[in-house]
């Protein structure tokens, strides 16, 4: 029958597109990640001026092949998924048409042209194929120990950024517009750009006192880095912390978390 | 009765300023943070010379909008607290007067519209409104790990301090007026530039030994970081440890170290 | 017999190059060493362009003794060890032909001068000498730390990098290429001198929005150093507690985690 | 008789310089640190052209008389002290002697006027003041964590060198001198202050093969920072963890760092 055989396409389709465990979906993950890699270097280079004046002809060429395979994939995913609509406004479903609309745009609308670095936007879609790769765990580890300090992490942030704003005014107030220090916005800019250590020095500060100021500020952001290391290393082990901890559920109660050297358990008192 | 009935007036002020349970108070809340934003905001883009030409009256007016309710607001703390005297030279009170007072000394000084300025000061007023959010645990947990650090950070910069001073009499001495180390103070402010990473580049080492010297200044400084980091971590991690257990001791078999929810000791079984 | 004393010579230089136990082994260490030492310090002083022009003769004779020296001691290697082809193609015999050629090349084509500065691969040998010195143990431990977390250490150069594409992307497209951000790839690199918290202040945003993503990337970068350091420590510290238990388990009673030169069990006495 | 009468002078001499529980020493380590500041503060002072032409008098009669004090203490040490050369010799001793010194040798050779920034020396004497305060403790638990691991540290910072030579002239070949990179050494002081995350933007890489090496060497640094912050937070927390640890000794064979949770000795199997 005709259903079958279109079932029978799409769930081909399916296993080379969404499978990563049989030859094809592998060989499908690797030229999809070559294509991405591909398209992401013409990007950059389209952008250096003496390329695209030299090679402009060529990039256009790789370009619209590497849009056309997207292209092609995009809709394959459509037909493959069981309900399209939650794929196309999914965060990969959004990335996978944000990949392809780009050329198309420049196409109709050739003013718009600047939307074409929206392209590098591609690189997000990396991150689907490596969800298959082994080192996924160790990405969790990080993102479970950061998302755990996330709280302490936001009241840092919530708190360094204050501090910028209350130290960028006042050295608006000591150093003035005469010295660089155009605006307040302008003078938190400066301070986030020393508190933090990057130390630009597009502005710095030329009064006496704002130096002294300025020494304050960089000792001060050269300690709080402190901080957020302490908070997500002290993350990091007390996760590791738990291995001190065993594996075993007291038969009576159910309680977990037992010390190493627990004899009973220290919920009910039962004998472990 | 009269009384009564100035007495309950207060009391719903009260109700609605200081708490943060009824629905009133959390308007009120709501409000004021909205207010305090929006106050920053519109002094950051008053500073902006630009925008200050384009919509500085409109800028006034907001100004003039805010202040008003920020006075009410003052007078309503004054009469709904129960003693007035203790709330006004409260650091909070100092800071909600401060809050205000700058737009009426424009007003009637208007040489002095550098203190204009000062209604940054209206940041720090955001913190009272976040002592009612949950997240204060959070910051507690933090300010309790720096406090019991202190000694020991204030050990750290006091010699970062004397190094620095030492390290910038040095490099005085090596380059000199004609090479931007005009003075003492000048070559310690460059030293602090250097040593905490910064790295403004406004004035630099030009003689081979001075930025010989430079170079140890800066491995100097990349290496002792690790010192206020090494301190908080371990400030962390102890009190974080300290936090699962408790400070109890079994009455049959003196094992401590226990869980903070542990009712039987993990040792001999005994109830705590 | 000829084959003996050849052996016999043999026997003696693989003592000299290859031991350090022996007197002569250890000043021939001594004497490598310096030599090392001497010859990257004529590297760099040849190649300040006053140097040469007054010590040019007196650095070229030194260099052709400490070529003759290295040449003798590539040929004595190879003679003294049983199997020359395996040390000729190991890592350590590449960088010993490396530290004898540039002179011989710079002779033959006086053109490829540029080539001397190879030179500079003797310092790599020092690594050989160092070898056999007692602090290797350090550098182990260092080296097992990192190794252990070099997984986490790949996802997040790669997370970093990512990030820094498409951060480097959207500057291009704020600043563009009238404020400096000539090209995507240059965006990149001022993307990265910026997360880095290096600032060479060679490109800076002109924009006030390029000013604000700039402030969003330095203070990300300012946070997310705390990820290698957390990894890095966690390493250390679980090593750490590592070396000071041992795995064994007490034959009596099962307890483990029993320190390192415990003989007798901490929990029930029994002998270990 | 006259010898006790000397004898007592001493005593009360050395009561009052060298102690700093009686009200006399008190009084006079407060007066001593309170010159060293001035004293600081007015060689710092002296070297702003503008401070030193208005006000070079007043500062030249305050170091007269910190000298004269200065003198008169060190003379004062000599007679306290029981072994006057061991003192004169120690480091202290010649710190003291430094302290006083250039003013006399600005009296009688007035050329050699740059020696007068060795004053700044006297700072070092906070040193001897503070070793009474009571915050010695913290500034001995934080050198003991740097002195355990310094092994650890000197391996880490000479990799790093070796580092910064080998890419510094690196660097070196691919920017050349026509970029900034006048020299290996200048080339060196690059990596360094590119590795450090210091960056301070006198020399840039221009060429893009360059820039890319700056990328890595900038990644890198930001990487490495993570391991001299590791060792020292690792020793922090080992040192925190002997806590752990209880003070008991065995009764048996005297073996101490039990565990708290020990019952028998590790070493000796006796009961604790």
């Amino acid at each position: 029958m005709e259903v079958t055989r279109i079932e029978r396409i799409r769930k081909k389709l399916h296993e080379i597109i969404y499978e990563a465990d049989t030859p094809f979906g592998k060989l499908f993950d690797v030229i999809l990640l070559l294509l991405i890699i591909v398209s992401i270097i013409s990007v950059m280079l389209e952008s250096v001026a003496s390329i695209r004046f030299l090679y402009g002809t060529e990039l256009a060429i790789i370009e619209w092949i590497i849009t056309g395979f997207f292209t092609l994939e995009y809709i394959g995913r459509i037909i493959a998924v069981k309900r399209p609509l939650k794929y196309i406004f999914s965060f990969y479903g959004i990335i996978d048409l944000l990949a392809t609309l780009p050329a198309y745009i420049d196409l109709l609308f050739p003013g718009w042209h600047f939307l074409v670095s929206l392209r590098a936007v591609r690189l997000l879609r990396v991150f689907r194929i490596l969800k298959l790769a082994h080192f996924v765990g160790a990405s969790n580890q990080l993102v479970v120990a950061l998302k755990k300090s996330r709280l302490k992490i936001a009241v840092f942030l919530f708190s360094v950024i204050v501090l910028c704003i209350i130290l960028g005014t006042i050295m608006y107030m000591i150093e003035g517009p005469e010295h660089g220090f155009t605006s307040i916005p302008m003078s938190i800019y400066w301070t986030i750009v020393t508190l933090t250590t990057v130390g630009f020095g597009d502005i710095t500060p030329a009064t006496p006192f704002g130096q002294f100021v300025s020494m304050i500020i960089m000792i001060l952001g050269y300690g709080i880095i402190a901080v957020p290391t302490g908070l997500v290393t002290a993350e990091f082990m007390s996760k590791d912390r738990k291995v001190h901890e065993n594996t075993q559920v007291c038969p009576n109660c159910s309680a977990d978390h037992h010390r190493d050297d627990a004899k009973f358990c220290y919920h009910c008192g039962h004998t472990l």
